[in-house]
């Protein structure tokens, strides 16, 4: 057994089942173990930011971890990118990169980089095989820190030699270690808060209290109290849609998200972080909780946030309720696009259980609002704010869900243009994926932050802040994938190709003009 | 004067007028700095890797950097890979990473990674400004540092409080440090070797060695002793064609550079580095030049290969030569396409002062060798072996050139899908790029390694290695991004659109079948 053999098998041993794959010269011996040994799922993708942004996307939904397949230090730089949001959505991956033999090393050969230092800005774990023998052991490792809570990135870099020597051993899957337990003076605390005065008190979800089990348990504290139920801007998936609750976010604008909190003194964070700007503004306080507020944390990201819940309600006493009503469910609205408009037609049509991945960035601010009373479904956000993950994570969560699952991108143009290569995954993989592609030309999010500046956009400024000149068709760049695409000017038109694409197998893309 | 103000008319200052941008949130200072200061032309590129790249090919054509605007941690890995083969092939380029304001960046904000890592795992220089008075000094800085020999990647990090606070003050551009002198003992130690014996003398040109003095005087050297010249293989641009001398690369494959080099008993690197093999392969030696053979430096990078070079030729007393005469360009080919037919189609068909950017991997192993009696041309390579730079150089070299040399890209289709975005750009700007998309659909080098393993792929492998279903179309991608395009299939047809094409402003693509 080869080094890559062992890795193989060993990766199946450890339940990783699925490898999203862009593999190059040092990794042929990994390929051809693949190969040589059934079992494992290969998905190509054409660039590798789609390959991580799939493994983040099928996390998401598989709640189990996927691997990538790299190529030496620039693959992994492509596909950092949406590593850093997979680590902030703390999914959990295993990135396998091959590099450069081990006694090539020193001859820094033309493609030879620093890995490890690319590797170790974004994994919770990094390492880098000695030897063919070492091979199972630290991949068995790796897939153990890749589950370890709340999930997280861990990357095994292979020197070829590694893989091609003789002397593979396969490694059994390790324990993962389990998660910290509750602290039981952070539940009685925060019972303290919720007993003494609930109106001023909100508590933040984050992480998997967005899960159905952990909602539920929310809800019933919230009934009990009266505190404010809020989830951190920054989530991975949700779970929402009739029949779950209807929680808003943390504003993404800073301004509202301060008002927002303004009458707030206690904040009981459940898995979830103070909440803080995604940037700075001149002027505006990097915190947006209130100075005389208190933070108050009930369990961390790496803590079960349903047994914290659990032994909060039961500490209150709070009785179970059942889920509140949902609201009737949105009509398709007709016309001219507009974003609510938009989000009740999505909303009408959506069909049970689908997987929304929302990458509409300015143009989407309102979907989530507006599609709270739609169809039970999953949605899955863009965690880290680096743009290009809408169409690998709706890629990925196709995958995970074995095409049970229609997946639904909002997908804003500027942002699928970074990882349009998605596209052709799904033709390929069959996928059930629609792509509603937002096309307002323009990098609209930065015109508003740059009138933030003081002044309206000048020539200069627009030249790199305008999509048009020439327009993008996506369309065309969409059947030039394999996929099928269409135009639509008004909603009806969108909903119309929605529960076309709905009726069909594989994906479909409409390039809606906003 | 803000500290991006500060920061525009320092680049100005220093010589740097354009910038290869995709800017965001934390870039808006700097941007509506542009926007007040003339001068700087600003090109905008959909994705990082193509900002980066473009800025490459600038600087192989223009000699002198560029600035890219790029957005955060994840903006630069985004461009990492390209500037990986920017730092291969020694060009000199200015970063500009607007990141996290000073005191923002303790809350970790989601959009917060390391820069400064993944900025020091590709940079010659590296610097995070700490405040609006710094900007200026530490601009300047980063342009002499990109300017030092023989070009360098230079990374200046601004935290975006550093832009947008008052307090900027512009400075004057540094002064560059001269390359280092000759070295006296070297050209005499060189100049004996080739007295002794020049049959077995390979002497190894790198850098600025393929520019057209450095290759009279290499030419005078050879005739006057018989010494053998080659290039090595990693050549960021070579001045080729008619009236020039046709010099071999050092072949990719280790076998074939092995035989090439098994014969000499010295090797004098004018600018090169000892030849080593791109990858290690099993049983299969690192260093592709024979264990008895002796290394000689003449001129390191970073000194002036046309000064070592003259030295070298007075010292041998070698007298002044012509150049050798061309052969006679060859003819159109007709039919179906074979690398051979292609190339020599190209060389018939290219206009005077065309540059090539050549990024066609497996299929083109013998377009540079059947090209050489083409008219007088500029060829560009892929230096660092991270795929994707084809596109991205034509269209910076385009940039520097202002529109009068008509540029060719020889791209396979592999990985012209990782930076395929550069298209549009090249329509915006209305460039003067005809791009041949050698279409096999499949990532063939890879297929080649394969078999090197020893069998021959299974259905498994060939998952990961086929790029058919779906097949892409090059047409319908290029046309979706506002570019003019056809396909071809024979070669006749190729050698029309590309004669269409060169009639024509703006870019065209041709994807051609092999």
């Amino acid at each position: 057994m080869n080094g890559a053999e062992s890795l193989v098998t060993t990766l199946l041993e450890s339940g990783i089942d699925t490898c999203f794959a862009n593999p190059g010269t040092s990794e042929m011996h990994f390929v051809a173990a693949l190969d040589q040994i059934p079992g494992m799922r290969c998905v190509l993708g054409l660039q590798e930011n789609v390959v991580t942004g799939m493994a983040d996307g099928y996390f998401r939904m598989a709640r189990k971890p996927a691997s990538t397949l790299l190529h030496c230090g620039p693959g992994l730089a492509n596909g950092w990118a949406n590593l850093h949001n997979a680590r902030r959505a703390n999914s959990a991956v295993v990135n396998i990169v091959g590099d450069q033999a081990t006694y090539h090393r020193p001859y820094d050969a033309p493609l030879t980089a620093d890995t490890a230092a690319l590797a170790g800005a974004v994994s919770a774990w990094v390492r880098t095989s000695q030897s063919a023998a070492d091979v199972g052991r630290d991949a068995a490792a790796a897939a153990a820190a890749a589950r370890t809570a709340p999930g997280q990135i861990a990357t095994l870099i292979l020197p070829s030699d590694t893989s091609w020597d003789a002397g593979g051993v396969a490694a059994r899957a390790l324990p993962v270690p389990s998660a910290p337990s509750i602290d039981t003076f952070a539940v009685d605390n925060a019972a303290r808060i919720l007993r003494q005065n609930s109106n001023d008190v909100l508590i933040l979800l984050g992480g998997e209290c967005a899960l159905p089990e952990a909602q539920a348990l929310a809800w019933r504290i919230a009934t009990a109290t009266g505190a404010t139920l809020k989830y951190e801007y920054v989530m991975g998936r949700v779970s929402r849609g009739r029949g779950r609750l209807p929680i808003e976010r943390v504003p993404y604008n800073t301004d509202q998200a301060i008002t927002m909190m303004a009458s707030f003194r206690h904040i009981i964070l459940v898995n979830a972080r103070p909440p803080v700007g995604f940037f700075a503004y001149p002027g505006k306080p990097s915190l947006q909780y209130p100075r005389e507020a208190q933070i108050h944390h009930l369990s961390r990201i790496d803590q079960h946030p349903e047994v914290a819940l659990l032994a909060l309600a039961e500490a209150l006493n709070a009785p179970a309720v059942d889920m509140p009503p949902s609201e009737p469910c949105p009509q398709i609205v007709t016309g001219t696009p507009t974003p609510e408009g938009l989000a009740q037609t999505i909303a009408a049509v959506m069909p049970e259980n689908a997987i929304v991945s929302d990458e509409s960035i300015s143009y989407g601010r309102s979907f989530y609002r507006f599609t709270h009373a739609a169809a039970p479904h999953d949605w899955l956000s863009l965690t880290g704010g680096a743009i290009g993950d809408g169409l690998p994570v709706a890629t990925g969560a196709a995958v995970a869900c074995g095409g049970s699952r229609r997946v639904i991108s909002l997908q804003a143009d500027g942002s699928a243009m970074y990882s349009l290569q998605s596209l052709w995954t799904q033709a390929r993989e069959r996928l059930p994926c629609t792509t509603i592609l937002l096309a307002n030309r323009k990098y609209n999010i930065l015109i508003g932050e740059y009138e933030n500046v003081g002044a309206l956009p000048g020539p200069t400024a627009m030249s790199m802040l305008d999509l048009s000149n020439p327009d993008l068709d996506w369309v065309r760049l969409a059947n030039g994938m394999g996929v099928e695409a269409a135009h639509a000017t008004t909603l009806e038109q969108c909903a119309d190709l929605m529960k076309q694409s709905f009726r069909q197998d594989g994906p479909f893309l409409i390039e809606l003009l906003i």
